[in-house]
C-alpha cells in the first residue's frame, strides 16, 4: 500500500496520503483546523491528535495499531518534558503509516468557533494580533556578531515570514535570559496589527502552558465587565464584573463631568481610579483563570465617550457642552502601560475601538460591530440599554447612530424601591388583571413569588430595572394605570393595593409580611420611568425620522439589562416603536461581544474602524424633533392597542385618572372605567 | 512693468518675477533657502526677509521703496503679536512690485550649514525626523461629528501632505486644550522617521519663540557630552559634560560588568544613576538656551556596548564574556520616556544609534557615520581614544572595525600624578634632548613653564593623558628612555633629574618649588603606557593584517582626547602605524558628531544602519594575531626612524638600560650611549 485514507474528526473531512506523510500536514492539506505555534519541530504540542483504531462500518474502514508509526525520540522528549496524554501524539511527528481516523480533540484546535453562552450566535473568527511562536534562535557567534534581538527576528522570518521585528523596549532586559534559559528554543508573542511593524511584546524560556490572553473589556460607567480570552482559541477563560470606582465622583457622565469641570485634579483622579480597578480587576482575573499575569498580552476596550476620554487621562469637559468634540475619534492603538495598567504583561497591547460622536461612543462602535446592522437587508434598530441608551438604525444601504439620556431609571436607579440587579432583586411582575394582585420573581430563585417556599427560598430586597419595567407595563395593561402615567386611587380602580402616598397613590408590590422590605411602585417611579422612555423613544423616532420611515422591521435590545427586558413589556411601555413582538431580540452584552470580536480579530478591528467612518451620526441634544418626539412620547400607549390576540380580557374602555387623586370616583376600574374625558 | 528683477542674498540667485509674486514664492521657485513652517499665513514669521533698497551698481538695479508692497494687515498682526524688527517683512506677505535686492538673515535659512568648531568640516545637513508645523484647524461641528484630534490630522494631510498621524498618548490630554487657547491655530511637531507612521509628539497655543530643540548625546563611560540643538537648523543652542555617575559602581567598564555580575540589583542601580545624570543635563541644558524643556523632542544617543545595554536597563553581563554576545544590536527607536526621561517634553523620541558587535558600539558607529572611512579613497585608520579604543580602517571597498582595551591610561588614570584634562593639567611637554631639562604647559594657561610669569599664572595640579604621551615620547626622543620602556638612571643617562625610586628610576617633570606638587614621571607610569599604546597599536595592525596591508594612507583620531594627542609623539610612541606625520588629523569628538548627525538628519540614520551592516567586524579578545602584536608592539620604536628630519640631533646610538638600574655605567647618554647589545 502506498497511500493510505485517512479522516479526520470531528470536521470529518477525508483524503489520501502517501504513507510516511505526517498526520500535521496531511491536515494542512484538507484545510483541517490543528494547531501548531513550532513549525512542526514537536516543541509546542499543540498539534496533539487522537488516533482511533478498530472496525469503522460508517467509514467502510479498519484502522491497526500500526496505522501510524511509532512514537518517536521527539514525542518522548516532549512527553518527558510536558507530559502527553495516553493515547496521544503529535500531529507533527506521527506519521501516516495506513487508513486511519484521527480525533482533533478542541484544545488542538485554532479557529474553534465560539458557542456563544448568550443570545447572539455570532462566531468570533480568530485572526488575533497577537500569536505566540516556539523558536530555534541560532546562539551568538564571535566571528559573526550580531544581537540576540537580530538573530531571534531572521529566526522569526526564515520560520514565518514575519519580517520586521522590532522589540518593546520593556523586553529588552529579559531577552538575553529567556535566549539562555530555553537553550535557544524560545518562546515569545508578537503584536503585528497591520499598524505598525511587528513588535516583540513576550518572551519565555518555554511556552506558558496555557498559551497566550487577551482582555475584552466594556466599561461602563457604573460597571466595569471583562472577559479573559485565549487569544489562540478566543475561549473565555474566565469573565468579572467589578464597580466604576468613578461612581464616587458622580453617579452618572454629566456628574462626573462636572467633577472635572470643577476640580482641576477631577480628571486626573477619575482616570486614576478606573485604572486601578482594571488593574485589579486583571489580577482578579489572572488568578481565577490560573494563568501568569505576564501571558496576558492583548487589551481591547469599549465604552461611553467620556468613560474613554477618562481613561485616557483626557478632560471630559468638552463632552459636555455643544458641539460635544471628541478629542479623538479613532480607534487608538498604544502600549497598555500606556493607560497605567501594570497587572497584565508589560508589553501588552491596548486597542481602544473608535468612539462615533461625541455622545455615541466606542461602546455603540463595538455593538454595530457585534450587530451589524450594516450588513442586514431589514431595517433593524440596535438598542443599547444603559444609563445612556445608544441606539443604532439602518440596513445595508445606511445606517444611522445617536445616544439618548435615559438616566438610570432603567437600571434601578431613581426608582423608590430600586436596586441594581442581584440576587433579591424584583425582575419578573405580573399583575393580574382581574384582581389586581401581583406575583413577582427575584433574581436567584426559579420560584415565582405565589409558589409554594417562596418566602424560604429566597429574601427580596428590591426591585431591578426590568422588573420595574415590567410593573409599571403590567399597571397599565391592569388599567390600574392611565394613558398619562398617573396611577389609580383604591376607589377609581377598586383594587386595594392602591394605597395612598401623599397627593398620590403607590401600588402595594410586596408587602414585606413574608420576607424583606415592603416594596411599592410609588408615583414618582412612573413619572422616571416615563421619562427614561420617553427619551429612548425619542431616539429612536429621531433616527427613523432621519431615514425616513415609521416602521422598523426588527429591534435589537442589547445590553446586559437588555436581554432581561420583556420585548412585549417594552412595547407596552413605548420604551421602542411597535413592531411585531417576535421580531424583538435581545443581543446580550453586545458592547462585551464587540470587544472581544477585536481582540479575536484583526480584521474586525478593520471593519469597525470603516464602519463607524459610514455611520450617520445624529445629534440628540440640538434635534428640536427629539424634544418633540420627548414630549409626545410621555404617554402610555393604549394598553391592548398592539397586542388584542394576548390581552383580549383587558380591551376594555381606557382608564384615566384625574390629577387630583380620589377627586373622581370610580368603581372598580374593570367594571366602571369611562373613556378619557379630556 | 509687468514683471520684475529680484535677487536674493547671500545666495545671489535671481530671477524675474511677475509684480505681485509673493517674496516667498519667487524664493522657491529659485531654490533660495527660506523657511516657513505655517504654510505662508503670516502667522509662523519663519520667512522673515530684509529688502535692501538703493542703487546697486553691481547687478544693475535700483531698488525703491515701492518695490515690496505695503505692509499688509497680516503682517501687522503678526507684529502686534510676536514683535518685528524694523526692516523685516514676512516673505509670504510682502509682494514684489519692482526690482529689488533681499537678504534673508541667517535665523530664516532653514538648510544654513553649519561651520563646525571643531576640526573636520563635514557640514549637517537638515532633514530632521521631527518638524514643526503651524496649522489651522477646522473647529468641530455638531453635524459632522469627528475628534479634534481627526481634524487637526486632516489639516496637516490637506496642508502639508503629511498622512497617517498619530498621537502620542501623553498628548492626548493636552490636544483640546491648546486648540482652543490657539483659537484654532495651533503650533505642533511631528515625528516622521519613515519607520513608523507620522507621531504628534508636541502640541502648542503659539509656536514656541525659540523653536524646537533636539540633543545629541555621548554616552562615555567616563563623561556624558550634549549638544542642544535647534532642530531647524542644527545650530548648537548649548552644549554640557557631566562625569558619568555610574563611575561610583566602577571606573572601567569590565568593572561595571563586574558590578552587575554581583549583585542582582547592579543594573537598575546603573541605569538609574545614568538616567538621572541625563535628566540633569537636559535640565542644564535648557535653562542655559533659555528654551522649555518641553520643546526638546527628539534625542539621539552614542555610547560603548556597555553603556548602551546599562542605558537601556538591560544586564551587561554577556558582553563582559565571550561570544561578547548584544541583546540588541540595531538602531532603537522609542519614547525618550522609556528610557526614564522625564527632563524633556513628555513625548519625546529617542533614537540609538546601532552597535557595531559586543565590544564595538554605537559610538564607533557614530565614528563612522562622522569620519566616512567607507566614501575615503585611501585607506584610512579611525582610532577613537577612550578607556577602550574603538578602531576603523577602510575605504570605499571594506571597512573593518575592532576594539581594544587600552585602560585608562590615556585618560590620565593610573599614572602616578595623572588627571583628568582639567585647569593645572600637564598637557604638553618639552624635554630638551642636550640637558634633559623639561618645559611644559598647563591646561587653562598660555605660557609655557618657563616663560616669564608662569608661575604666577597658573598652578600644577597634575598631568594628563596627552601630557603623559608628551612625556614619554620626549624622554624617549631624549634617549633617557631605552627601547625596553626602561628609564635610565642619573649616572646611566648624565641627566640629574632622573632620580631613583625604589629599584627603578623616575623622570623629576617638575620639582613644585614653584608651582604645585612634584610631578614625576615613574617606571610605573611608563609600563601603563606601553600597556595601553600596546593594545591600541596591536587592534590597528589586527585590522591591517585582516585587510591585507601593512601601511595606511592616513589616520584619524577622534575622540575628546584624540583632539589634543601629538601625531609626531603618538607615532614615536608606537601608539598608531606609520603614515606621513602630515596625514595624521584630529577629528575632534567624532562620536558626538555622528550623533548630532543622527539627529539632524534621517538620511543619516539610514546611512549609519546601512554601514553597520557593512562593517566587518573584528573580535580582538579571540584573535591570536592581536596578543602577538600586543607583545610586539610593547617595544618603543627607534626614537628617530620617522622623523629623521625633524630631530636629527637624536640620530646617535641608542640607549639601553640593563633591567637592574645603575648596574651598567655610562656617561651622558648622548656622548656614551651604546648599540642595543641584545
Amino acid at each position: 500500500m502506498t497511500d493510505a485514507a485517512v479522516i479526520f474528526m470531528p470536521s470529518g473531512k477525508r483524503g489520501r496520503f502517501p504513507v510516511g506523510t505526517p498526520v500535521l500536514s496531511a491536515a494542512r492539506a484538507l484545510g483541517v483546523d490543528l494547531d501548531s505555534v513550532c513549525g512542526g519541530r514537536g516543541i509546542c504540542g499543540r498539534c496533539q491528535v487522537a488516533p482511533s483504531l478498530g472496525h469503522f462500518p460508517k467509514h467502510g474502514m479498519t484502522a491497526t495499531a500500526d496505522a501510524l508509526s511509532p512514537v518517536n525520540a521527539v514525542e518522548t522528549r516532549y512527553a518527558d518534558k510536558r507530559g502527553l496524554s495516553p493515547g496521544r501524539r503529535l500531529g507533527c511527528q506521527a506519521v501516516i503509516m495506513g487508513d486511519m481516523v484521527v480525533d482533533v480533540p478542541p484544545e488542538s484546535q485554532v479557529h474553534r468557533q465560539i458557542v456563544r453562552k448568550d443570545a447572539s450566535a455570532r462566531a468570533m473568527q480568530m485572526d488575533p494580533a497577537t500569536r505566540a511562536y516556539v523558536i530555534d534562535v541560532a546562539p551568538p557567534d564571535m566571528h559573526d556578531p550580531s544581537g540576540d534581538f537580530e538573530r531571534l527576528a531572521e529566526a522569526l522570518a526564515a520560520q514565518w515570514g514575519v519580517t520586521g521585528l522590532t522589540c518593546d523596549p520593556v523586553l529588552l532586559p529579559r531577552l538575553q535570559g529567556a535566549l539562555r534559559r530555553g537553550g535557544w528554543q524560545v518562546a515569545f508573542a508578537v503584536h503585528d496589527d497591520g499598524h505598525m511593524l511587528p513588535l516583540l511584546t513576550g518572551i519565555w524560556a518555554d511556552l506558558p502552558p496555557r498559551g497566550i490572553a487577551g482582555l475584552a473589556i466594556d466599561l461602563g460607567s457604573t460597571t466595569i465587565a471583562a472577559h479573559l480570552c485565549d487569544l489562540a482559541t478566543g475561549d473565555v477563560l474566565a469573565s468579572a464584573g467589578v464597580m466604576n470606582p468613578q461612581i464616587r465622583f458622580g453617579e452618572d457622565l454629566m456628574s462626573r463631568v462636572s467633577h472635572a469641570m470643577l476640580d482641576p485634579a477631577g480628571t486626573a483622579q477619575m482616570a486614576t481610579s478606573v485604572r486601578s480597578a482594571l488593574d485589579g480587576l486583571v489580577a482578579d482575573l489572572a488568578a481565577e483563570a490560573d494563568i501568569p499575569p505576564d501571558t496576558i498580552l492583548e487589551l481591547t476596550l469599549v465604552g461611553n465617550p467620556v468613560m474613554h476620554h477618562l481613561l485616557l487621562g483626557i478632560d471630559p469637559t468638552e463632552l459636555g457642552q455643544a458641539p460635544f468634540a471628541l478629542a479623538h475619534q479613532g480607534a487608538l492603538r498604544l502600549a497598555a502601560r500606556e493607560l497605567g495598567l501594570t497587572a497584565l504583561a508589560p508589553a501588552a497591547r491596548a486597542y481602544l475601538l473608535p468612539c462615533v460622536a461625541g455622545h455615541v461612543g466606542a461602546d455603540a462602535a463595538a455593538v454595530a460591530l457585534s450587530e451589524a446592522p450594516d450588513r442586514s437587508d431589514d431595517l433593524v434598530l440596535v438598542v443599547d440599554v444603559g444609563t445612556n441608551a445608544e441606539i443604532l438604525l439602518g440596513n445595508r444601504d445606511r445606517v444611522l447612530a445617536c445616544s439618548s439620556p435615559t438616566g438610570p431609571a432603567f437600571e434601578g436607579a431613581q426608582i423608590s424601591a430600586g436596586q441594581r440587579a442581584a440576587p433579591g432583586a424584583i425582575e419578573r411582575v405580573r399583575i393580574d388583571p382581574a384582581t389586581g394582585i401581583p406575583r413577582f420573581r427575584v433574581i436567584g430563585c426559579d420560584l415565582w413569588s405565589d409558589d409554594p417556599g417562596f418566602a424560604e427560598a429566597t429574601e427580596v430586597t428590591g426591585i431591578c430595572g426590568s422588573g420595574i419595567i415590567e410593573a409599571v407595563a403590567e399597571l397599565r395593561m391592569a388599567g390600574l394605570l392611565d394613558a398619562s402615567g398617573l396611577l389609580g386611587g383604591p376607589e377609581a380602580t377598586g383594587c386595594p393595593r392602591m394605597i395612598p402616598e401623599g397627593r398620590t397613590f403607590a401600588y402595594l408590590l410586596h408587602d414585606g409580611s413574608t420576607s424583606g422590605p415592603t416594596i411599592t411602585v410609588t408615583q414618582g417611579d412612573i413619572r422616571a420611568i416615563q421619562l427614561a422612555k420617553s427619551a429612548l423613544y425619542a431616539g429612536a423616532r429621531l433616527l427613523m425620522d432621519e431615514f425616513g420611515t415609521d416602521r422598523v422591521d426588527r429591534v435589537v435590545l442589547a445590553g446586559a439589562f437588555g436581554a432581561h427586558i420583556s420585548a412585549l413589556h417594552a412595547m407596552v411601555l413605548g420604551m421602542i416603536p411597535d413592531c411585531p413582538v417576535d421580531r424583538v431580540t435581545s443581543a446580550g452584552n453586545a458592547a462585551g461581544t464587540g470587544a472581544r470580536m477585536a481582540l479575536a480579530s484583526r480584521s474586525a478591528r478593520s471593519e469597525v474602524e470603516a464602519l463607524v467612518r459610514r455611520i450617520t451620526k445624529v445629534e440628540t441634544a440640538i434635534a428640536p424633533r427629539f424634544q418633540e418626539h420627548f414630549v409626545a412620547a410621555n404617554a402610555l400607549p393604549h394598553a391592548t392597542a398592539p397586542f388584542p390576540h394576548l390581552r383580549a380580557e383587558v380591551a376594555l374602555p381606557e382608564p384615566h385618572f384625574g390629577a387630583a387623586a380620589g377627586t373622581r370616583r370610580r368603581g372598580r376600574a374593570r367594571q366602571a372605567a369611562t373613556q378619557e374625558d379630556t
